[in-house]
């Protein structure tokens, strides 16, 4: 159970500010499937635009690392911050976006190793050495 | 400072097992340079033969994801566990493998957007979707 | 499913320390109702009878920060701890003591900045600015 | 170190985007002092903006929360974060918004309230009472 | 719900490399039962093997750290990584060893403390009393 | 530098409530050494107070975990909470109960081990198998 209400489609369509973020999610996925995270945001409609306005910029607009690479650093990052959901919809989303079974099962390694050594290094609490210096 | 004492070359060339170890890790990576984290794992043999032959098999041996992708997922991992060591290590290890400053930012940008919607999702306590099954 | 048992309302009252806890929470909150919190530390009496009395100290005796504050801030650190339980039980006594939908809002977008801030500063590794230091 | 070179304000000036940011720093918190935060995200001029531009919206502009408490908010998730950068200059800024060393002393308490209570509920598994559903 | 498929008897069987980690597995525990974690890593024979081999090396064979010390071990590290399968299998395998109720109860006890004085003590950003140096 | 004063031995002695607790932490560890954690936390004598009796009645009183185990659970938790100051005090703490290099190389393996599959098994969402319900 969410803290929130979930907004169904209906409820979308009474308030103009959230169906407007709603339609635009719809036109740029492609598709009328809109998962729950937008319809729990929906309650409160300036983050639920902020958020949705830097998604978009964040993870759909063209740049120089692609889209899947994007979703593995995120499918990362919610692992180590143990976001079910997140793990659940970026794993999807990864799916979608062409994951096979053989990058995913090197994906999980990566996650695991780093896991385990920056466990390790904060155990030893090991010096930074001076050659991963920028200056 | 460490809870270990950090090996000196001197100190490893004395103990045939790390040395083993050490060697490889200067053949593997083509330089002279071993950092610290070697150093500090060289106190407890057992653990740096096996963590050194988990990390060379899946950083370095071939796959299909490429060494950069897995160095970024390696320094998402690290950023939200907080290892200032290992985000050292690896952005260092990143950039010596061709990171751009503009990679660089879309990297941040997109850690830093997983690390806002993990909390989100998690404050909002949001149901998993059952679009998002893989059954 | 908990690791423990969670105690009923006769048990409880069949453990001479265990109710004594349980008579206070009731008499404090002015309600009958006791969470699955405290009924699943009913099994250790020592950990349950210093847990309360923590809880009552820092929680609900008078103080600078108003109870609807403490509230805020103990969903924020549940929220990135990542306790579904505890951000399930927060949230709902912040809305006991009037939380308003607007105020949840703001929390929650500052708690999503918090997150995405951390993980840059973080990421960067930025050093700490002499000017904050309070020497 | 930081990973990226940390902007001097003559650096800022030859650059208009990141001078035009830091431009409304200056003028939004009418002070002369930028922070070694700001100078790291120089590097990446659309991740500057975007998280200047959040952060003025979520802990600037007037709403129901009033300053202080938003900092205490922000410091609660920092700490669980464990940004020790963030941390800090939060503290800073909580003192300079009136923060009293009987209000930090309630805070401290409340974080590690929350951080004991965490662990007991993860480390228990225990199951979220049907009370706290918002249905 | 998984990200991936649990294997099943039959799916083992029916893969040579999988099926020997899983007769492995049944022969070192000297149990049928083999849990979900390691049907969930049989889509990755590689990482099976790996993690698998680690696992015995770690947890299972001879050292001078008890095995239901070792498990207590793990649990406090599942607890904080919030792993709530971790805390489910591992607070089960430490039962099968031997764990008492007391035990529990201070093995609780300390992860809570230790929680909570991890956070004050980065909250206050305490500086390393140059007496834990271990030069 | 911390975000608070660290009081000295001449600052402990002209407050009464302070100097207490600093007397029973002397008289209880039969050292005249007081770290820098109690000295931080003397700003704040409530919060001194009920932590220093908290952690007398965990770590150091009779129970059926010895102190060294309770220091390795101690640690494990501090290290996934990446408190520096706690894993180095808390090590050093260790050492001084005993703590030999080969506990210390098999803590550090199990720490890591739990790191690694904590992560996989949240990657994975792997399902909490039937058998390990204590009901």
């Amino acid at each position: 159970m969410a803290t929130v209400k979930l907004w169904t489609d209906e409820e979308v369509s009474a308030n103009a500010r959230v169906k407007a973020v709603f339609d635009d999610i719809r036109a740029t996925r492609k598709s009328d499937f809109v998962n729950n995270f937008w319809r729990a945001l929906a309650s409160q409609p300036v983050l639920l635009e902020r958020t949705w306005s830097s998604i978009k910029e964040v993870m759909i607009e063209p740049g120089t690392l692609d889209p899947l690479t994007r979703e593995l650093i995120y499918i990362a990052a919610s692992t180590i911050n143990n976001c079910s959901y997140c793990v659940h919809s970026h794993t999807a989303a990864a799916r979608a976006k062409g994951l096979t079974d053989q990058q995913y099962s090197e994906l999980l390694a990566v996650i695991g190793m780093a896991a385990e050594t920056n466990a390790l290094a904060t155990a030893l609490q090991i010096p930074i050495d001076p050659e991963f210096s920028i200056g």
